[in-house]
């Protein structure tokens, strides 16, 4: 039986609590024997005896799983009132070097974006786990085993890299979202008609390399409607982002 | 009964004559009677006697639909040999001035990505016309309407400012996976892994605001994880447009 602690109470916390829970109906190999959570926050369909706020009261267990803020990792690290155990955080930019000293360290990082309203398929996450020796790995991946069907041993300078890779995937796709919403709303455009378009740019990506799903002006080095639209936009910061990524795009095509 | 004669031959071309010759056989109301194509395409389903590569034997029809690239517009539409006809293209960003002055003029842009082996529901496709006159736009709506469930009265400034909105959720996030797949690729990752992220990051933007489903460092302020990625970013390129980026996610985090 594989007893394990949880730290923190956001958005991958109470994605992984979700989990857990589903999982230990299943299997008698694994319990989560107690959620540390320093708000009052109710976990649902967890029992309130095993949810505490106070470090001295944490339970002995097989495996600490730090899912906080990246700049608290280090701290709640430091309150872990063991000595020997094993000690992962959940963060894919935290290098495995900021846990305790104390304690055994890994990294167990869920590769996703989380939103605590909407419920996701854990099974599909990709998780990417790091530990400082064998043993401590075969466990954390027979853990991640539990929760997805793709779990993957990386070292803190890929995962680092992968962590990039994110951004440029998620945060910087849906920013480009919002300025493409910016634009709608300032032509009296509702923003919906956009959707089949990225929903279709997304399936492409599921079948395609993205050098062969790249359309549009810049891939066929259309200068005259690349010209035409830097005319329309009216909005500096819009125009130094469409001037840029446009710049990457016709550098690549050049090399194709 | 509305007569069409398309022509072009390339992907937009291609899918409007699939989806024209499933309406003709739910609706006696409209016939595609010929496809222009000058070079010797196969189109499936389609009776090669329908096919013409010769301007004189283009025949009599209600609307003409110019399907071909933004720079050979101009050119086609002088080729067609009849007079005060309703004559309309496809594109998103060519000003509806720039069809020939001797036919009345439309357009017809359906708002999609199209690739000629990924099949598309056009239903769900958003059309948006424009035409000259009242008569001819009940004319456009009405073949529309055949084809999708969406259709949109713009005008051609309107249109521009959608086609640059297209070009930031097609185009450029094409591109952030084109670049995330080079990040990959570097360190030995599979751009696989990102797939479940992706559709998340759409699935999210389906539902929620852009603004509220923005995560990760910038949208944070998390300045020490930005200045730790800029350090492992080795490409100037892709550092370049990582700082412009995560920049504008800032000044737009610091107005909320």
């Amino acid at each position: 039986m594989i007893k394990v602690v949880l730290i923190g109470s956001g958005n991958v916390a109470h994605h992984l609590i979700a989990s857990f829970l589903q999982i230990q109906n299943f299997s008698n190999e694994f319990e989560l024997i107690q959620v540390f959570s320093r708000s009052s926050t109710v976990f649902l369909q967890l029992d309130a005896s095993k949810i505490t706020s106070d470090y001295n009261l944490i339970k002995e267990a097989d495996i600490y799983i730090i899912a906080v803020s990246d700049s608290a990792i280090t701290e709640v690290s430091n309150q872990i009132p063991f000595k020997n155990k094993l000690v992962v955080h959940t963060s894919g930019s935290v290098s495995i070097d900021k846990l305790n000293n104390s304690n055994r360290k890994g990294v167990f990082y869920p590769l996703q974006t989380f939103s605590k309203n909407k419920e996701i398929n854990f099974k599909e996450i990709p998780i990417f786990i790091e530990c400082q020796n064998e043993a401590d790995l075969i466990l954390l991946e027979k853990i991640a085993h539990l929760l997805s069907d793709s779990v993957y041993r990386i070292d803190s300078s890929q995962r680092k890299s992968l962590h990039v890779a994110a951004v440029f995937v998620n945060n910087f796709v849906n920013h480009l979202y919002k300025l493409a919403n910016d634009i709608c709303t300032e032509h009296q455009l509702p923003f919906e008609v956009l959707k089949p378009l990225i929903q279709e740019t997304t399936e492409k990506i599921m079948i395609m390399q993205p050098e062969n799903a790249q359309t549009g002006p810049a891939s066929r080095n259309d200068i005259e409607t690349i010209k035409s639209h830097l005319e329309s936009i009216t909005n500096e910061n819009q125009k130094k982002i469409y001037e840029l990524l446009t710049q990457s795009i016709l550098a690549n095509a050049k090399k194709l």
